[in-house]
């Protein structure tokens, strides 16, 4: 590898004065400036970002946390933060927790030990530790008073679902409450829950995780317990998909005997049969949004407090009842 | 942040002293190094990984690059590669290629620039960057000649779609050739067209990509130009389920008119009805086992040429018909 102090043999001067032109600060003879970007070409160097980082305290890092990148919310978001990042030369450390706080910390430290520039986080909502880094976090599907986020509009989209069904004649409604620690899917979860409480239907709730492995034995239990339901909001997409296999099992007709609305509108919905309603949360911008607020907050070097709420919007597939538009 | 020179007062010893007992090397009296260490534990310094990385010319690492984490096959991948790593103490540096080779480069060169101690590819099969990386590069769910990798039997995996359907009675089968560039979809290919070429079925093969947004285009296309096929053998399990959302859209039963085979086993197979019976890849296992190939290679500090593949199976599900078993 090509060291800088070459570049300085090269061109005839002082290490220090390579230095001064990569990094466009003293003052330098124009003519010695072009004698170093010479040498600089002539030998391909390219200055090492471990030097400059232990130098300038700086790195072209940003970690990222998620919870589960196989969770297909997950690689969406990713692609938005990595996508902007990328533009702007920066790269990306990546983390799945869990939701295990231990693995969390690890994280932090892991970034911390690797000069990382700032963090997004879209994990659990326990942030003390996030606090010690001392460096930008922004928190991405996440939310928690003290740091900036970037988030969908849960409460609409909450309502919508629960109106939906209702406005298209379900009238024995199972609501699936998503994790009960997530502020996201309990924000949803109360949003349709005061629809329904104040329409005249009949409705139950149960609890579930976001998870693929728990979604079958949910579905499974939902008609079990509830076999009158014509109307199931699902806390996800992954649980309305386990309890679109169920129904279809159990030869329920979609949508004229049971309507499904799904949360995130992730990639497969459009592929089911039939495919599957749902509320669409803009995944990549919020993680687009997320990586730029993120930036400016580093361009900056204050703290910024921004709280960012994208819109969510109805996706109408198959597994809803259509309505007469007047 | 605490710094090595407040240690190194706190104990009352130089730097480099504090350096010998932190990085075990040279001599160390036992009185010191207990000194040391109780300034290290007083003061709650960590040795900062960049310092550390531009002495020693190592940093805790790990570049992967893949082509698109929102195709539902990686994800599991790169988890296989983190939770191994995790436990080595290596973290992840992540970049999407899209299988561009100039997005391919631009990572490569963050990675050199960040220093990391190897690099696991799952991307296109152009090498000659890798080459120039000079540290140890492993490929996953891709094969080349000169570099160590871990990948699936495609050929089985080929020719165990081909005979599933073949057993189980389909005589007219459309086979779905994937992106002819990349060698494991060329020989998953190859070995079920051999199968094929030497039964007396009548087939045709289509070209398709992997992605999602293809997938339903190339099923509406399959139906219309070959409506007879009674039997598909897919290029992956999106493009499986998207065949599977089309024939049901048209009306056929599954299995007992169509049956459709997948590849890959991703999470959502399972969820879809009929459920998709599938080649498993262990895409979990193999992201594994290639994040250990790699630590071996670094813990050895020498080039290893290992190809390590990894069996395939067939999981049956609800797309293929029941053979009795004698």
């Amino acid at each position: 590898m090509v060291t800088i102090k070459q570049v300085a043999e090269e061109a005839g001067v002082s290490v220090a004065t390579v230095s001064r032109v990569l990094n466009s600060n003293g003052y330098v003879h124009e003519e010695t400036r072009k004698a170093v970007e010479k040498a600089i070409e002539k030998l391909h160097y390219r200055p090492n970002e471990i030097a400059r980082s232990l130098y300038h305290h700086t790195s072209k890092l940003i970690g990222l946390v998620v919870p589960d990148i196989t969770n297909p919310f997950f690689p969406e978001l990713a692609r938005g933060v990595e996508d902007y990042l990328q533009q702007e030369g920066y790269h990306l450390m990546i983390g799945n927790s869990d939701e295990n706080v231990e693995k969390e910390v690890q994280y932090i430290e892991a970034f911390r030990q690797h000069n990382v520039m700032g963090v997004i986080s879209s994990t659990s909502e326990e942030t003390a530790e996030w606090t010690k880094l001392n460096i930008p976090v922004v928190l991405l599907d996440r939310v928690q008073n003290d740091f900036p986020s970037v988030y969908a509009d849960q409460e609409a989209g909450g309502q919508m679902a629960a109106n939906i069904l209702l406005e298209r004649g379900s009238r024995n409604i199972t609501l699936l409450r998503g994790p009960i620690h997530l502020r996201i899917a309990q924000e949803r979860f109360l949003a349709a829950l005061h629809v329904l409480g104040k329409s005249d239907v009949h409705f139950q709730v149960m609890n579930t995780s976001f998870s693929l492995h728990d979604a079958s034995s949910t579905a499974k239990q939902l008609f079990d317990q509830y076999p009158n339901t014509d109307g199931v909001i699902a806390a996800n997409d992954i649980v309305a998909s386990a309890v679109l296999r169920e129904a279809l099992l159990r030869g329920k007709n979609i949508p004229e005997e049971l309507q499904i609305i799904g949360y995130d509108d992730i990639p497969v919905c459009e592929l089911l049969y039939p495919a599957l309603s749902t509320i669409h949360q803009p995944a990549y911008e919020m993680g687009k949004e997320a990586a730029k607020l993120l930036m400016k907050s580093l361009k900056q070097s204050k703290k910024i407090n921004e709280q960012m709420m994208l819109p969510v919007s109805f996706v109408e597939r198959e597994t809803t009842r259509k309505v007469e538009k007047v």
